[in-house]
């Protein structure tokens, strides 16, 4: 059974553009490093990483990404979820729950679909590994996306929720795209609908609208940015906004 | 936002008759401990051993089990991979490439729909972290899967080829059988076919049909499992084909 008689098998090729994979607040730098070898394995190679407990770089994220060093090398740290995504335009956050939210839900198949749909930077975004993410981190994502999994003992392991993604991922390459994407546009980088609930945010702030019931500020501004982040608005409808918002609060001449 | 605007998203029912998952010569607890936690996560609760390095129990295998301690507890330890499928009828082993063998190749969404669609005991195998599965493991397969990944970077963490395939099982819940399943009964038990194999070696054997160059023995062995793994026979063809051998080398009275 010579190899002439048996090639072998196709390489896959791995789909271009891939989202960022962003870890939120990540604790063992194991796991960081079996990410960044999950991530390798599937083709994605840009990690960003939110305030990781232990620092970074961390040298127990070496051994476990078994030879993906420059994805370790390549890690970004940031602040905040806010500053990590603030240049994608199309978020999906990793969730079991939708943590009470009026939320898009999609599956890996839907969420990576969407992802090869949009010609947009895009970003998966995944919680710590006790926890996952907030209800305040998925409120920055345009969706969450719930891994299929036993109800009765659904919590993966960061780095292999990260592999089922990018299994996903890679299996998306040849798909078409969903017939639901009609925004071919794609959303506006984050910072711009930043920019859009900052501004309204001081200005609903000038006009006493968070002060009349203690405790109304917070779930207020949990709101605005829930209904303004879900619709995953283009740059043009956000900077249509902005108008609007500035309109609003500019009183006509004469009045 | 409350609940009742908010439906939980509907769990997602375990499919009936998961496969079993054999791992062949693991090498770290840790790793036998996150394989059962992803098992766990998609559905997948038996799990068989054949000869782990490091002997079971092992207690390393609890922590990263995070909770699929009946996973753990349940695991069997067999000697051989022989022994370890003798009940299964459709034995599908995870490999990078066919190791120079006629194999049909299979995908994960692929092997896990044929598991579906076939009334047997079937198993996935993986190999050593290290190395994979030998040739002489796969041979004991009717088919093979590759896990389609970056060819640059393709080899998985056992866990997390465990959780895709894991994954990939949950997702064919609802998915039709394959149009190319036309064998209704099913392979036979992984014995019946051992029971062919060393009858038929028996007889070639005393036939002296082993002998007539060095090296043929171990080749020759080697094609015989092949040839006979491959089309995964049913018990009724295992049955014929004993009765075929045996009658082979009968003499014909008179002669």
């Amino acid at each position: 059974m010579g190899s002439a008689m048996n090639p072998p098998p196709e390489p896959h090729h791995m789909p271009p553009n891939p989202p960022a994979v962003i870890l939120v607040r990540p604790q063992l730098g194991m796991n960081i490093g079996a990410v960044a070898r999950a991530m390798l394995n599937f083709g994605l190679t840009e990690l960003r990483l939110v305030a990781p407990r232990d620092g970074w770089p961390n040298p127990e994220a070496g051994p476990s990404a078994a030879g993906a060093d420059a994805v370790i090398e390549g890690a970004v740290v940031f602040d905040t979820l806010a500053d990590a995504i603030a240049d994608c335009a199309l978020t999906i956050g990793t969730a079991m729950t939708t943590r009470d939210m009026i939320r898009r839900v999609t599956s890996p198949a839907g969420a990576v679909a969407e992802m090869r749909a949009a010609p947009v930077t895009s970003a998966l975004v995944f919680g710590p590994e006790r926890t996952g993410l907030t209800r305040e981190d998925l409120l920055h994502c345009h969706a969450l996306c719930t891994i299929p999994s036993n109800p009765d003992f659904g919590s993966l392991n960061l780095a292999q929720a990260v592999a089922v993604m990018g299994y996903a991922w890679v299996m998306a390459h040849d798909a078409p795209p969903p017939s639901w994407i009609v925004n071919h546009e794609g959303p506006a980088p984050q910072a711009d609908l930043a920019g859009l609930i900052a501004a309204l945010e001081a200005q609903l702030a000038d006009n006493g609208w968070f002060n009349p019931a203690p405790g109304r500020s917070e779930s207020a501004r949990r709101m605005l940015r829930n209904i303004l982040t879900r619709p995953g608005f283009t740059a043009a409808e956000v900077q249509f906004l902005r108008g609007v918002v500035r309109s609003l609060s500019t009183p006509r001449p004469g009045q």
